[in-house]
């Protein structure tokens, strides 16, 4: 399968290369890095990757960016950049990249745990990773010519704790390699509107 | 109990006041009625009602526009209309009204059973639903002075299936009454953090 990967440079998205790439022709996107270039966040730059790669197999997002902060600093700015960037810039990469999809070709999204356990300061992570949920198992719905969707939400990443301990304690993080098999079995399986918990 | 109800005019607006006004003062809201007028697409709209509200023991939203549309017709603008209204609308009611109202009031607010059970043309419905019980998880961790948040998620309601109907096939529509019990449970119980589901 040809699979573009968002975010390939990322702790997440170098685990997921580490297990696609061994079976699949992975083109790696990142904003600065990587075979392509993208800014999620822009529209007209999603537009302009997909120009570049045409035809895909499977389109797999590890990127993203929320805002975490108390929740009595939280105003439309905070919040705004998880919209923007986490939220809308995933559902553009569907929206848009579905016309240039390959038939039967898969989309993997990222959310994480917090949709359904809250952390402080997390309010816009939880609101960002609900929405995806919501979203992806409604476009499964509509995705034409056989296309699927499917969110993987993992918990807290071992590769990550060094900088996210302290918001996250208790719980019990998961290898990024872990992560990566829900992306395997997303893009690798037949099942669409998916949500795949690591945790 | 004083509570400021949001869409007091709407379907389920009427429900919730003819349930809560039995026991409480209803101060009744709406974009173009009510006792007060706000439009919640609005911060600087949202403040000036707090103004006039003063201090208040539950917030109860049963307003929200989502755009409903086919999956590929769906662009930046038809998502904005959820995420300006449905979505942030609510939230800043939470964000801004946090800080006016007295300690252990309750916000409730609306979301629905698309962000579980998916319909055709209801992606934006979907995320938008998914977003906000997200939101009300999280942000019931950080509210001060004991103040709680809770989400009512309907079903189709029985009132609108004139409209709703032939979006909804097979699924059984709630009354607007039953509805109201969750906003009285949110309201008149202690809990938090919890999405009461009305199907
Ligand atoms: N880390 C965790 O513990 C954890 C747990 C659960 C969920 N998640 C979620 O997993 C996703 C990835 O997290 P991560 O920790 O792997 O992030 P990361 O290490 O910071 O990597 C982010 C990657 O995304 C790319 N990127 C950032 N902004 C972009 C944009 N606007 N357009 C295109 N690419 C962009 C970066 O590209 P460049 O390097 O080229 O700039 C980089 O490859 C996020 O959605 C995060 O919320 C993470
Ligand atoms: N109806 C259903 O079957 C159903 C099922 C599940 C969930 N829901 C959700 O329940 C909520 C209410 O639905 P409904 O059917 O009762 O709606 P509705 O009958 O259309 O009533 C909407 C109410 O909200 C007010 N409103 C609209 N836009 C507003 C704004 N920008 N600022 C402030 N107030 C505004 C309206 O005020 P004015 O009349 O003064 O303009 C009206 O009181 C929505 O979030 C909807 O998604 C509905």
């Amino acid at each position: 399968m040809k699979i573009i990967l968002i975010g390939a440079s990322g702790t997440l998205g170098k685990a997921v290369e580490a297990e696609l790439g061994q079976r699949h022709e992975i083109i790696r996107v990142g904003r600065n890095s990587g075979d392509l270039r993208v800014d999620i966040t822009d529209s007209a730059s999603i537009r302009a990757l997909f120009e570049q790669t045409g035809g895909f197999d499977a389109l797999v997002s590890a990127a993203g960016k929320v805002h975490f902060g108390q929740l009595d600093e939280m105003g439309e700015e905070e919040m705004a950049v998880g919209l923007k960037d986490k939220l809308m810039g995933q559902v553009n990469l569907v929206l848009i990249g579905s016309r240039y999809a390959n038939d039967g070709a898969s989309f993997t999204l990222t959310s994480g745990i917090l949709s359904e356990q809250p952390i402080v300061l997390g309010s816009s992570a939880s609101l960002v990773n609900g929405a995806l949920e919501g979203f992806a198992r409604s476009a499964a719905l509509e995705l034409p010519r056989g296309q699927r969707i499917n969110v993987v939400s993992p918990n807290v990443l071992v590769e990550s704790m060094e900088s996210y301990a302290p918001f996250f304690r208790g719980f019990k993080p998961v290898p990024a390699a872990d992560a990566a098999l829900g992306f395997a079995r997303s893009v690798e399986g037949a099942q669409t509107g998916q949500v795949y918990k690591i945790w």
